[in-house]
């Protein structure tokens, strides 16, 4: 089965292959990859095309590679082998999938060796694509070697314009942001019986199946907030505890959603679950409410970092006034990331590239505490998306270590902070739509407010 | 956070090493490999060891090595980088997973190339670990090449080992089948009111994920069974559509179950699909009242085979005496599949060996289009595992094609065939332990005969 693509999406594809060639005045080459092997050939991950593919392709087409040049697709790709329509149904033909995708020419794969002279390419995650890359490009093709040369260039195209998003890929994301929403209601209505994380995983996670969509990251779902990667769902649900559920849908096509909400196990915040909440919020607020172009997203982060730090100082987990407190990264002690990060077919979007997405050219990044987890440093312009995800941790590998607790002895009021030891973890994370006005929250169906949030998990 | 491994699987782990011991008199190296980058590096597949390395370690470790000679067992493992706590929490010290698992030594990945003179190994399925694996033996290690020399014997040795299953693989392959059968009961439930294959589905590994289970393969739930490795779950669920459902659960250290059930959306079967059902379970039956030690299973393949010809004869679809039908391979139109297959670490176990394991040393595949399929091809013994999953098919691509229909112009009443247009795809697959007086269904809880299914969907 092909996903059918509207005539409007076809359309989408050809604008952006245009795009590309009027930014680069060589061809580009690019593969699609191959599925993972999980413990023997047969038995595979499910397949992920190649996200540079998916964005001139439109559709995850295995073991293929396309050739831009002037505008025009041609499409690589083997037909079908004969036995595998017993095993696996008539699968299109190659000229079949080359009209729905408005391709000019479709060839077999072997033809592709005499097409490369002066191709470009981007290395895709799968060792046997970037091995066969490498090949056939006679250089070394690697995803974990910076892109050189052409493959810079390409790669630097491919960038401005996947930086914002055109009609086609709003659809997208609205989709995966409407259907993240969805799950993220049926996780908070399944923690009442809930004995498990893993029970209010699976509640969510049976939403994207049910639509036919995967998760576009491993999910976290987890009473540990502290730990920011958490991927164990066995711990028990008990009162008292916050749920912190970071889970975000992919489409058929590849576009992510990425949402994070806390949300009290037992329907009720403690007042200082609540407290800090409300700070973490604060920050949120204050940061969807800067979204516009010409912003820095880096300042947007600095706001985050500076409300934060201001919250905590009217609680009296942090002394002094909030710059100067930010200045000295104190609110990384608690915030430790950025405040997100660009979004789009990757969850953090082109990350393959390292930071060629998410800087501006020129810039790198900080090494200070408090700034070297930004992932994203450029000016906005519409039709960026980017998440916004301000949080609380408690973090025993930060708040535990000797040098921190020296250096910020008297910035930190250590006896307050005992007092919120309940508030393992917080985060609120939204999908922000930069437009031409402001901004558009495409994740905004999910509340974020402490009473309806408590409401919802009655 | 880590399993904890009990002191009987701690016991176990131990025995599995000696008994190695016993049989290869070189040191054994295995990896347990590493995660697949997805569409970017730090947004990977979930974990899953190589199945070598579990049968032997017990737990799934990313990027280790173990090193067996003598029943001991050495654990090369780097330590946790000291910025993992902040992301990943406190991941236990080399030492303390050492300890878990019974390791006599434990050392850092870097002293390994210190200890491979001699020593045998298996690929691993990942390019960055066998790549690892290539370097340091100084000899290709690659997963698509069959081991030679050592390696060979290595492999061999294993197999061995793994074609049989002690108490603690029991134990582990026990939940695997419970957990499915719990799913598939979730399934048929969620069947009534599901409008498309997907929300089936979703009913089903939300029971998986709520048990901190994984699929062991991709599932198959599908109205279009004649398609038989069936990867889509959109369409509608119709009245008078019957589901093929192939859904197994894999345990968190690695071990599988292998479950088919076949029902109808509406919860009755047309007479047409209950003639067709009863033809399966009989040979399905069949099958499984003959699984005791000494029998070939390629004998019960042959068994369902003849079975499902006399059934079809008994139908009006063949014509002519089962056994000379099955000789023509008459029923290979109909199931052109094997009768099962090991079942174990792997869903094909050992399949990443090709038919080492499959088959018994001296045999290999038929060039019969009604045996070429069959994955296994030993006399059957106590402790064994194996899945019995006849099925009847209606595929395209075999009853279409002219040449069959030539060669079985007579032998076929393809006017009477037509009177079954409703039954695209059948199968009944339970997995099935050889015991030392017969056999043992671990999967019996999930009724299959077709009465009892028709209670359960509605």
């Amino acid at each position: 089965m092909l996903i059918n693509l509207s005539s409007a999406l076809v359309n989408t594809l050809q604008e952006r292959r245009q795009q590309l060639a009027n930014l680069i005045d060589f061809p580009a080459i690019l593969w699609s990859g191959n599925t993972n092997p999980r413990n023997f050939p047969a038995n595979v991950f499910p397949y992920r095309a190649s996200s540079h593919f998916l964005y001139f392709a439109g559709l995850p087409i295995p073991n293929a590679a396309i050739r831009l040049e002037a505008g025009k697709l041609e499409l690589f790709l083997n037909e079908p082998a004969p036995s595998s329509a017993l095993w696996h149904g008539e699968i299109p033909k190659r000229e079949e999938i080359a009209e729905k995708i408005g391709a000019n020419v479709a060839r077999p794969m072997a033809e592709l060796e005499s097409w490369v002279e002066g191709a470009a390419t981007i290395a895709t995650q799968d060792a046997a694509t970037w091995t066969q890359q490498s090949q056939l490009l006679n250089r070394w093709v690697l995803p974990q070697n910076p892109p050189q040369g052409i493959d810079l260039e390409l790669a630097k195209a491919i960038v401005s314009l996947r930086l914002t998003h055109d009609a086609g890929a709003l659809a997208e994301l609205r989709q995966a942001a409407a259907v993240t929403v969805a799950a993220h209601k049926a996780g908070i209505a399944a923690t009442a019986s809930a004995k498990i994380e893993a029970e209010v995983r699976a509640a969510m996670e049976a939403v994207f199946i049910t639509h036919n969509m995967t998760t576009a990251y491993n999910s976290i779902v987890t009473v540990h907030g502290e730990v920011l990667h958490n991927e164990h769902y066995h711990h028990p649900l008990q009162p008292g505890d916050l749920l912190l559920v970071d889970v975000g849908a992919e489409t058929r096509m590849g576009w992510a959603a990425d949402v994070t909400r806390t949300w009290p196990v037992s329907s009720k915040f403690s007042s200082t679950q609540r407290d800090i909440y409300n700070v973490v919020l604060a920050a949120h607020d204050a940061c969807i409410a800067q979204i516009r172009p010409g912003v820095e997203y880096a300042d947007i982060h600095l706001l985050a970092a500076s409300v934060i730090a201001e919250g905590l100082v009217e609680l009296g987990i942090l002394r002094g006034y909030p710059q100067d407190l930010v200045a000295i990264d104190a609110h990384a002690l608690f915030f430790p990331h950025g405040i997100g990060h660009l979004l789009g077919l990757d969850v953090h979007d082109m990350e393959d590239l390292g930071d060629l997405a998410g800087y501006e050219e020129g810039r790198t990044r900080s090494h200070r505490f408090g700034l070297g987890y930004l992932r994203l440093n450029r000016p906005l312009r519409p039709g960026m998306l980017v998440t916004i995800e301000p949080g609380f941790y408690q973090v025993p590998a930060i708040l535990n270590d000797a040098n921190v607790r020296s250096k910020y002895q008297n910035v930190v009021n250590w006896e307050r902070l005992t007092q919120f030891a309940d508030v393992r973890g917080i985060r609120i994370e939204n999908d922000v739509l930069v437009t031409d006005e402001g901004s558009e929250v495409l994740t905004a169906a999910l509340p974020s407010d402490a009473n309806t949030v408590e409401d919802l998990v009655l």
